[in-house]
């Protein structure tokens, strides 16, 4: 088996290799030396020559900027310069004899621990354990081992200058036409690009002595919530017109939509369920967002418990969760189930102009959104519910309270002057056009999905859900869905699991296993920065 | 009974009364009217002709500038001059009737919802379930209602032109001579005034396509941990000496330290328990921070449960919670208990030169920290864990990955430069000695604890902790402990509810019975506003 191959040349062979070849995932120790090799490389720019990149449907492609400052320092100059040598062009051979070994390669390979040893970073929008669970072969325990020793070392160098000066950090290293490609997350990176278009518009200043306290509003039942954000949230959605916010519902923050999709299982579930019957039925329609079953079950509460695919549910008392458009597959969903003791959440994270076009103001209930899929600020982790009941408002409030005690009143300050720029730029008189977010989302995910089903028409064995459409309320006109995930099925007959056979050609998604679905089926994210979805769809239409 | 000689007179007419007689306590809506009439008077200065509140044997005293703004708008300005007039010196017969009644009031009535109907803002550092217990009489669940008209109707007006001009909340309301003084909780607004006085030295701006990705460091076991964050760590306490950070730890941030508290019981706990035998015990030695019970049991988790006080577990296989110095008490501590298959969690969030000597650098398995209590940055939500072993530090990380996805960046990079703050005012040669936080710290925490012991000699029916020192190798000199909190003892042989007590004489404090303790004793925050606490003080003294 080509893990045995890899593994045979020793760790530290190996991760050379892949500082030259597959630099851009999940770095190991070395990799980080490498980055800084490049981290003054001019920019890379679309190559615009290669049609399955540059697409002939789509809308007008430009040219991007991938302006995106790396992290200086983190090694002496003499290792780095080594690493960027390496990183710049592979050696041929080497290249030639990673591609015969990743093709080959099976699931759960013991070689990706070193890309993620100890890193895990699993997520996309709220997504969990997949990365531990893709990539160590664990079942979402966190418990895998294989320590090496030179990962360890890290955390006992000093930090580097750099960020002892506070340099923010700037997510996933930057990739080459080599690297391996992660769209295994839903990090939504594309929209960097747009906000800093946006010059000062979405910048905020925090002294030092601002908002200490626990308290926001003392006034309010949910006392974190800082005024600003209530407002900037109600703003948004009248604009949008995706919302119900008057009539009485209360908008709850949380530490992203995850955060307020356990408070609402915790409100909603009968207390003290321990000495009564059964924990509450949690349940969702396949193909569901693969991290309802991880944060519903991970700490086993005798509240609720994931009880899996709400079209195979018997039983009257239930949550039943509908995504809409749904995380993985982008359909426009409703609640399957219905029963005066059962209750819908509505996870509407990806009901924004740039994904789907508004066809009604949703009224539901429980209605949960985050920033990271609307603007792009995931690594903010402010998430909002709009609840209509209000003790159900209070028991959520509850569960943060008791959780983290509120929510960083940092990030909900600059989470409301993020979305009072999005609402400005429409509403403003002097507002430029090009600072329209939803405009710019919407043309770049018409831009991404047309050099998407370019490649796999190229390609010819995978298939794509159909294009939808629909007449949107806010844009006025009729408008296609460009899902925030393609749902990519892979047609070839010998290729049962798709995930594995595109890690083999190093493009990292996740399995359509972890959403209760077939593994001919993969979700790769549509959201990451240009350079890596450039080089992802030239691969794909590559593959034969 | 005093509460139903209250209602007799109908909710408005007692809100009314709050609004001249019990402003600054969590306001009723009307108190937010109250609230504005007031927002441009001039700061209080602290009384320095009475005895109590300037005490003698303390630091001196200077006078504050409580330079605090408020909110503005909220309501019309005939609406908030009316309340405001009201506020400024409430009718002395309706003091003393009110004094009257409130003398004679028994605990858990009714009359609180009046208060904290819907807002129920439980906490001090950590602190949860304690408002709803106290002021509802409710056992920590959610689920009180007596919902007001007036307030449902808040939720559905618009917001006011402060709040979308993005105008950061300021905490609890402003309090005058007459006003209930909210205690419970530990709110470090205290830290305000330091913060001011250091202009921008703890400033952030963070541009709007700053730390959009969920990713910070994909190198680090926690790998949404911002690395300036974990360099500013480990610089200061290499300052302070309080805590070691060499030698293979690592540094893992969570959304305040509660939820690295759950993050540790998760880590800590066996997985699969479910199908096993018993969950973990979860235990601490009484009086225990009032937290400790309600976190690890809210959800009922299969994976451990709350075992009661350490003193008094039979058992080998536990987790014990080491809070030291100890909330509520002051108590500096060690783990009681000690067998092969039980582990110590270390709860330092009080352990830095503020409040108590440092004698020795702790260097225990799993140590907690907040920037709550240490620089006073409650509404950052921002925690740090110690953690020696990397499987727990892994299985730590899973926790927060699976229940927010991370920590805002937001406030790790806020946190970073605040924290960067106080170690630059120590080791940069042109820093200032008045930007030294420890310093600021300890002499107010000095100044309080001489003017409260003062005002205990004063009324003559309360006793405290004696003071005990130590040689703290930070000063590098003997220091007393000076605890966050007062555990404070009201002796009167009539008064068996201490906390029932002072709240009729309108300082609302925690109950011991929620630390596991004697309902004699309650705790009272020491980190509230000089206004607030100048209130206080001469307050208790007046107790007879």
């Amino acid at each position: 088996m080509a893990e045995t191959a890899l593994q045979q040349l020793g760790p530290a062979a190996v991760d050379r290799n892949f500082q030259g070849a597959a630099a851009g995932m999940v770095p190991t120790h070395q990799h980080l030396l490498a980055r800084n090799g490049t981290s003054s490389s001019p920019p890379s720019r679309r190559d615009e020559a290669t049609p399955a990149a540059n697409g002939g449907g789509g809308g007008g492609v430009s040219p991007h900027r991938a302006t995106t400052k790396l992290p200086r320092g983190k090694k002496s100059a003499a290792a780095a310069g080594g690493g960027g040598k390496l990183r710049k062009r592979a050696a041929p051979l080497l290249q030639a004899a990673l591609a015969a070994l990743f093709v080959s390669m099976s699931v759960n390979v013991g070689l990706f621990h070193l890309y993620v040893n100890g890193t895990a970073p699993a997520l996309h929008g709220e997504e969990h354990k997949a990365c531990l669970v893709h990539l160590d072969g664990a079942s979402g325990s966190s418990s895998s081992s294989s320590v090496s020793g030179r990962r360890r070392m890290k955390q006992e160098e000093p930090v580097p200058k750099a960020w002892a000066a506070g340099a923010p950090s700037t997510g996933k290293p930057a990739v080459t036409a080599e690297s391996v490609i992660n769209l295994d997350h839903g990090d939504p990176t594309m929209f960097e690009e747009f906000w800093r278009g946006t010059g000062s518009a979405a910048e905020i200043v925090i002294p030092g002595w601002q908002t200490m306290s626990y308290f926001s509003d003392v006034g309010n039942v949910c006392w974190f919530l800082e005024p600003g954000f209530d407002h900037e949230v109600r703003r948004l959605h009248r604009l949008v017109g995706n919302a119900a916010v008057d009539d009485g519902y209360h908008v709850l923050v949380g530490t992203g939509s995850t955060q307020l999709f356990m408070a609402a299982l915790y409100a909603l579930s009968p207390p003290n369920s321990a000495a009564a019957a059964e924990p509450m039925s949690v349940v969702s329609t396949a193909p569901y967002y693969s991290s309802y079953p991880a944060v519903t079950d991970f700490l086993q509460s005798g509240l609720f418990r994931w009880a899996g695919d709400a079209s195979s549910f018997k039983g009257d008392t239930y949550i039943e969760l509908v995504c809409s458009p749904n995380n993985p597959d982008g359909t426009i969903r409703e609640a399957v189930l219905s029963s005066e003791s059962g209750i819908a959440v509505h996870d509407l994270a990806y009901y924004w102009p740039q994904y789907t076009p508004i066809t009604k103001r949703a009224d539901h209930d429980i209605m949960l959104f985050t920033v990271s899929k609307s603007t792009g600020h995931a690594g903010t982790r402010i998430g909002w519910a709009l609840v209509k009941d209000r003790d159900v408002a209070k028991k959520m409030t509850k569960f943060i309270e008791l959780n983290t005690i509120g929510v960083s009143k940092d990030s909900q300050l600059r989470a409301a002057k993020v979305l009072k720029a999005v609402s400005d730029a429409y509403e403003l008189p002097e507002a430029r056009e090009e600072h329209r977010l939803f405009d710019y989302g919407r043309r770049k995910m018409v831009e991404r999905w047309s050099m998407l089903r370019e490649a796999a028409a190229a390609s010819g064995i995978f298939s794509l859900p159909e294009e939808t459409s629909g007449y949107c309320n806010f844009a006025n006109e009729t408008a296609a869905t460009n899902p925030a995930f393609a749902w990519l099925r892979c047609d070839r007959e010998d290729v049962e699991d798709c995930a594995s056979f595109l890690r083999g050609n190093k493009i990292l998604t996740r399995s359509g296993s972890q959403f209760g679905a077939d593994p001919r089926y993969v979700r790769v994210s549509m959201l990451d920065r240009d350079d890596a979805y450039d080089i992802f769809v030239k691969r794909l239409a590559s593959l034969k």
